[in-house]
């Protein structure tokens, strides 16, 4: 094999989360104090970047946009959601990939994502093998949706966490202050169409009997709409009101998402999203109860400002570990977070080969939703509550959080446009 | 008249917001450095409370629980959508307040609400004079809705103002990172049913050219579809994206609400709230873009983790005031908050009668919004700067924000119980 190229590219991929770029932060400044490695290029928006040859020059951005990395939100070289097909359907992309690594020196290749992207930076670990054009794939763990195999946990998945406690744990003791007179009902939507981490995690917020939120509508369990009404009464008797936090994944026993149950905009289109209104429209029309509902979005992935200060250090240490995996000899591995201890909460971070990892959605465990199935047990507790831990707030000017800007000056193409896409 | 008595009546009224308890910690505290001041009695629920004689004795809650009033949203002791009928409507209910004012020994009344509580607040100081039972009628300022006269902000708009702002400008950069490949409309609806102060605040958000909100649709202007869909296709044309704040209130020249344009739920009733889906789907119907949209319904007000620390300090301030005005003699007015400079931000407590500001609702000036409908005016934005400017976080134990918990001890009844309702 030739020797290998020095320089680094580095891509975002699939939905972004509030400290991706804590992970992006962390590659780069591990990679500026190695001499022996070359410049960080960044794909702009993701890896459509590399094979369109759009490669953000992180080594012009100072010393201090890179520091701010780790407390801004969001991709801040844009993401994409575009998955590789395989080597033999399409490997003109693959081909591609390696030429512009190429041209520009790149012998590492660190892929931010998700499960789909694990499985890329595989597949191009060993096609540049079989191009006898070494890359070092190093693959760094995120998503919100914690469904990450091996991993305790994902970074991104505990700002989300912390966001929707805090938030169901405020809208709660507001729906308290007005129950006696208006509104009883409140239903707080948000993400996870396959699994209830995110929803589970908002469970952290009731710390005493009667605190919000009263019920949890997890998508692993099938929607039962007898027995949540008969919840939904029972709270309402018992404590006034009745905070609901559900999942959009939430469905029925039939697979039928409760938010495509039928909802008709005014176009006549069926209505994506919205299961928190289709839940609150269901306890108007079947107990009468005054409601409002929130749908976070979004907000909930976004939401920086209240990010959770254990999962902004792990998302820095995973971007940190992939820099010093590569430098170790390491290839096609992931970082992941080790749980050396819940309480006291220590972690320490370890590897993972991305063929273990690439594929594999991790599913909440049954024994974290309460046999009524509408709650999470003293065990899902355990896990989700170190991962909340801690506040990290970004710096503020005019009252608005100041969050990096970067050049983004593009690396001059040495190759012809990119035809594929 | 007879002396008067010397206990204070507190009670909240209407929607609630993430300072009302700062205000509420403000009376409590200030009273209790008067020795000449008895105890604070805060209506359970609101003004229900004085009617059903229910009275929460603050004086058992520690000076450490009432400060921790200041940093915890909602109400704590209830409030409730309750406005009394005029004296010649419904006399009893006015004697039946007399009559618990008289078996409590209070001789103040501070009701912490907005134009509705104030024109209550007034006709109580009046009813007390014609039956000589001596109450002075204190009203504290209080409204996310910014909708208040004479006072230049109403404590609770800030922090919503805050909440938006920030959000818009989170949201508004994971948007960016995704338009590529993705998601390239963003709508947050916002409160603001008549007025669209709230809207307007989250204009802040946008600093630089390009900066989410790209489009901000109020209520004060009539919707043209036909010019809101141009300025999304242009927005995304120049920018990638666009992310878009509207007010719940946002409606067509004919008055019919936008959210109110025809969607039904599974159960066949017309959807409330939902003016962001709306629009989204309008968007995708119309333009082709893919869409994201979030309500953040009560989220807003409530969010006391991302607090003003303006609008912190002048609730507290308007509690304070109103005890200390009490004590001077003075009857049938309110505390407001006088602007004394913008840049730098330097504001004092005033006051009005509450003649001047029962049910008067102040409008935003047309001139605070963009000739073309959809922005926000240098002048808005010298307004809305300064009520976002500081933070004021609570304390967090296990990665949750640590709201206050009160004994709630009712004060043991004299009277025979209401029958009014």
């Amino acid at each position: 094999m030739s020797k290998q190229a020095n320089n680094i590219f580095y891509a975002q991929s699939g939905g972004v989360t509030a400290v991706i770029n804590a992970s992006a932060c962390g590659v780069i400044e591990t990679a500026r104090n190695h001499s022996e490695l070359g410049k960080v290029f960044a794909g702009r928006n993701g890896i459509i970047g590399a094979l369109r040859e759009e490669l953000i020059d992180t080594s012009v951005e100072s010393a201090a946009t890179i520091a701010d990395l780790r407390h801004t939100p969001a991709g801040a070289f844009g993401s994409c959601r575009y998955k590789l097909k395989s080597v033999e359907q399409n490997r003109a992309e693959y081909e591609r990939l390696i030429d512009v690594f190429k041209a520009h020196d790149i012998g590492y290749f660190f892929y931010n994502g998700g499960g789909d992207s694990q499985d890329t930076a595989n597949k191009v670990a060993q096609f540049s093998q079989q191009m006898n054009f070494p890359i070092t794939c190093i693959g760094i763990p995120k998503t919100v949706d914690n469904d990450l195999p091996i991993t305790d946990t994902c970074p991104g998945f505990g700002s989300v966490a912390k966001y929707v406690a805090v938030s169901i744990r405020e809208a709660g003791l507001d729906v308290a202050s007005m129950c006696e007179s208006s509104t009883k009902v409140f239903v707080m939507e948000v993400m996870g169409r396959h699994a209830g981490w995110i929803a589970g995690a908002a469970g952290l917020a009731a710390e005493n009997e009667g605190d919000a939120p009263h019920i949890i509508v997890f998508p692993e369990i099938a929607f039962d709409q007898a027995a949540f009404l008969a919840k939904v009464k029972e709270s309402v008797g018992k404590y006034g009101y009745c905070a609901i936090v559900v999942s959009e994944g939430a469905h029925y026993a039939d697979g039928t998402f409760l938010a495509d149950a039928g909802s008709k905009d005014a176009f006549g289109h069926v209505q994506l999203g919205g299961v928190a209104p289709t839940l609150a429209t269901m306890i108007k029309a079947e107990l009468g109860y005054k409601y409002h509902w929130a749908v976070s979005d979004y907000l909930q992935r976004a939401a920086r400002h209240i990010a959770s200060g254990t999962d902004v250090a792990q998302a820095y240490a995973m971007g940190q570990a992939a820099v010093e995996l590569a430098l170790a000899g390491k290839n096609a591995v992931m970082p992941i977070i080790v749980r050396e201890s819940s309480n006291p909460y220590r972690w320490s971070v370890g590897e993972a080969r991305l063929s273990d990892v690439a594929n594999v959605e991790k599913k909440m465990p049954r024994d974290f939703i309460t046999a009524d199935g509408f709650g999470i047990t003293a065990k899902a507790r355990e896990y989700f509550a170190p991962l909340i831990l801690g506040e990290d707030y970004p710096p503020y000017r005019n009252g608005l959080p100041q969050y990096a800007r970067l050049q983004q000056v593009l690396v001059p193409k040495k190759l012809a446009p990119w035809t594929g896409k």
